[in-house]
């Protein structure tokens, strides 16, 4: 999985069919250390993460073992909110004190 | 997924049978700042995409979860064909006020 | 899928026993403008594209939805032999004028 | 699989339901000659991998070939805690002698 | 596929239960030039190649499609040992001259 930062959403009205419901979030990738790395995702969202909020992606096939989503054309999901990352002992994020 | 947009088509008469009647989109995709990036697909497109549209393409195996293409090899779809996409509140593409 | 140009051949005697009788085609990819990529595939090709041809590749678990090769080791495959691209309206190849 | 050498642990509460109890490594990967890549995953561990330790982590569908793993959406795994790596008759890295 | 030269091995009594017995060989890839990349695979080897030589492999859920491997947590495998590989008529790697 990848670390990501949720910065917006995609909406569309024409497409498949079996994606009609699916919340389409964009994220941006995350590195080790904390910056923004310049790869994204636009990754389906049943979490209900906001703005703002590190999440944890899921890409490829695992993306569809989300229920509900195992026959939608979907290569990226988010799978989790992150409480907190650390790294050798130090803590690089924490929900509670970012927000 | 990937945001991309289309710029053109691919034709073949000798293919994997299977493919046949299946259109070809070449889409490039772009970054979350709206940017083009060095990297194209050919995208499998059943939405109804056309040439300077934004669209949602699917990699990898999730562009065989489309009705009719699971047993075609297709590595990459046309899944959704973009109205808005949004980032940090600001609207970086809206559909309507493109065409 | 990836356009490429086929520019060799690997042959192999001691394999897995499934891929015994796959043709490997060592194929460079092509970007958006036609220039050759630095990245190459050896592709299982059973479509009959010779050296110079402009081919479609898939790639990953799509390489195998191609007769016979469900259950062969191989993660590329050569699946079209193109005739045009065509980008914004320009014929970027054409197989007609190039042979 | 690639060689990745254990950083540290991203902890979450709201996550998929089939994610609780997975413990989640951030490992780095490291490249041919032992040295740090500037590439991350975060993996699902189940074989007990302790910071510091060089582990091997298999990606994509393959990270869940693990036993009960099938259905969860996970894209990466720790599959072993690497003992010796050894390149061209050169010990690259052997954990007897770094704890 | 991807070629790659055998460079060395990687060993482990701590891993997954499936993957005991498993030989695992560091694999450098090599680019269509003849020049090793700054790219490695840690794969599965069945059909035994030795220090030096140049392989194919697989990677991804292709990998798995070795008899015995389909549920193991494996994303990368030898698949074959290369004779010779042919680049526009020219021999980049021929085995037997090599040896």
């Amino acid at each position: 999985m990848q670390i990501a930062k949720v910065r917006g959403t995609v909406v569309s009205t024409q497409k498949e069919p079996t994606l009609t419901g699916i919340k389409f979030l964009l994220v941006q990738l995350i590195d080790e250390e904390g910056q923004p790395l310049p790869v994204y995702e636009v990754a389906a969202d049943r979490v209900g993460a906001g703005v703002g909020e590190w999440v944890l992606i899921s890409r490829g096939s695992g993306a569809r073992e989300v229920e509900g989503n195992a026959n939608r054309p979907i290569d990226a999901s988010v799978v989790a909110i992150i409480d907190t990352v650390t790294v050798e002992n130090q803590r690089l994020y924490d929900k509670g004190t970012q927000w």
